[in-house]
């Protein structure tokens, strides 16, 4: 069985080098972070599905395709290098021979990543004197300093590690990512580094990393919109000496965990997405096919009058329902039951059971499950969503004017 | 070519009487509405496709897809009869039966609908008190008190007539509808009821409604959420004299201004959505095919980034465009061109022309246009939704509390 780590990070696991520093793509704050392990690693990586992809997603996406040893991955923070045509690309695939010129390891070992600022060329001579900073300053317990740097408008810092023990040692996942809040000119973004000491081929380290991003960061929505920048990346350096092969007790065991740590990085996201103030967790139960769970979760993790009544603790099941309805998905609304949390709210064929005491106890918490049962089938899905509040719209409406 | 009416409504077309008045479904406002046609009329409809219909979707889909004769439309608001089982469906049919015999017209000629509260028990001796003094009150000008019982959480009286001249005289259209803007416990619906007094077959009837609420109705957003009891129904009396066939000059110039009347009312309803405070038209142009174009101006439309920007009057054209690249239609984003109104702001190769004090004076209209060109092919569409407000949040999530 894992556990989590207090303070953990990306420099959790054995032989993991990381930083974050300051040169000048933000004002004040940090903007540069590096992760950086020193053996080659094998790499898997999960992207946005966006049409409009920013110039680091493209470098990034075509090295793991190409399935090659990494040993880094640089991020920037305070410019997305999205929608920047030509130059863009160029600027990222520059970063990257800079980089790698100074860790002297190969071009496409390094990974490239950034979220901020869209529609904007890279300030190249800053980032330059920033990747130069980030090299000098890696270090053995610079996870922190790493997750600090990719914050955009973040309120917290999101670093996660997770132990597992094995038979043949231990072994560490560890993780930093920063938030799918989106405020103007920041098209803020979802990214998460992730790092391990265990020794996994490539191919099999993407069909665990894609699995446990399934069960998790596809699983979360601030406010339905996704990212020209949103990836997730995996590295497995084998520090530990522990390899692990599909098939075996110990695939399971640290896909468990894998999960468990994207899970609760998920979570941190949707706590902290903009004007946030309560985590909803949303779960579709006997539906008759996962697809159909997830597409009623979807539906209702992304409804503004769900999001809305949450914010207001109101025990709107219709809204839910309704909601549910309009999904797409074939079912029968005549037997569908609502529970918030454990208290019933909307029993089958329609006989409504809400309790306004009970609900408003339950609804008035920092964490709230939705849970809609339908009687369809035995597949069931989990996913997590945050409320509404005024200060999103704020946020996201007045920040220039 | 048409003209539209000041102070048109449902009774402008000849041979149609309507009434709105209170009975005590709501505390103190308008809540019962009737249409009237003595003479049989044909009748269309477009009814809700959410998974969860309201017992008068079911009765009153059921009638228009037998394709009998129509004399009349009983609209109550303040309760939605929608999640209320098979004791909302007895109800529905009770009120329907109820209203026929008053009207000594067959029980299968009149159409239901409600708005309103889900989840709770029609009062019928009330609904029938109310139907009573529907049918006592019928009026030949009664239309804009129809226009007033239908309301839910409408700011704004929502009435509009066209004129068409013929060669062999003049046909009217008019119509009231009510607003998508929904709160709780209310969950208000987008109702629409239009009458003619052309005689109109049903099958081409229908292909006339269908074909102006796919361009009207169809395409417009207040907050992505569709509802229980959303339905639109247009009744043809023949009461002009006037006929009009398919394959005919007359049947195009009918459609222009059935779908003409229809868009006014859709705008309308998008301009009075809860806490909106502009109106956004969304043209998509140049795509491979209308569907393309929809699904993009649809993601748009519903894009809480997007309308939470147009809110802020920000030119934030980075959320437009990727709205439109996870809309999961495939284009090259290189080739995208953004405009407000007559303003350029992305130009192809992300050519960056936004002049920010044009773009505010544009921005700051009540009404603009967003502007998409996408350069993959030749087709169009328009769309309407509204911006984000602090206000809609407070509507939507205060009301109890």
């Amino acid at each position: 069985m894992y556990q989590f780590i207090d303070g953990g990070s990306v420099t959790s696991a054995q032989g993991f080098y990381a930083t974050g520093i300051h040169c000048g793509i933000k004002k004040r704050k940090k903007d540069v972070a590096l992760i950086y392990s020193p053996a080659p690693c094998s790499a898997a990586g999960t992207f946005t599905l966006n049409k409009v992809q920013a110039a680091p997603i493209q470098v990034s996406k075509a090295l793991i395709a190409a399935g090659k040893a990494v040993h880094a991955v640089l991020v920037n923070s305070g410019n997305a290098n999205a929608c920047t045509g030509q130059q863009g690309y160029d600027d990222a695939l520059a970063s990257q021979v800079y980089c790698a010129g100074l860790l002297a390891v190969p071009v496409d070992s390094v990974l490239v990543s950034s979220t901020g600022v869209i529609g904007q060329l890279m300030p190249m001579d800053t980032f330059y004197s920033g990747i130069e900073s980030a090299v000098k300053t890696l270090r053995p317990d610079g996870g922190l300093l790493a997750a600090q740097a990719i914050m955009t408008t973040d309120l917290k810092q999101k670093n996660f590690a997770v132990e597992l023990k094995t038979e043949s040692g231990t072994i560490t996942i560890g993780g930093i990512c920063k938030g799918s809040g989106m405020i103007m000119p920041n098209m803020a973004t979802m990214l998460a580094f992730l790092t391990t000491d265990a020794g996994i081929e490539q191919t099999v380290l993407q069909k665990l990393l894609s699995e446990a991003v399934n069960a998790s960061f596809n699983r979360i929505s601030v406010d339905g919109d996704t990212s020209t920048n949103d990836m997730v990346t995996l590295m497995a350096n084998n520090a530990s000496g522990t390899t692990i092969s599909e098939g075996t007790e110990l695939y399971n065991d640290f896909l468990e965990a894998l999960t468990a740590i994207c899970k609760e990085m998920a979570k941190l996201i949707v706590v902290d997405g903009e004007g946030a103030t309560k985590l909803i967790s949303i779960a579709v139960h006997n539906a008759k096919t996962v697809s159909d769970a997830d597409l009623i979760a979807k539906t209702i993790a992304n409804s503004p009058l769900v999001k809305t009544a949450m914010h207001g603790c109101d025990a709107n099941w219709g809204r839910i329902l309704s909601a549910a309805g309009r999904s797409g998905v074939d079912f029968n609304p005549d037997k569908a039951k609502i529970y918030f949390d454990d208290v019933p709210v909307l029993l089958k064929d329609y006989e409504i059971v809400l309790d306004e005491e009970k609900a408003l106890a339950v609804l008035s918490k920092d964490t709230v499950e939705i849970s809609l049962h339908l009687e369809e089938g035995s597949s069931s899905t989990q996913w997590w969503t945050c409320d509404f509040s005024q200060d999103y719209i704020k946020i996201n409406a007045n920040y220039r004017t």
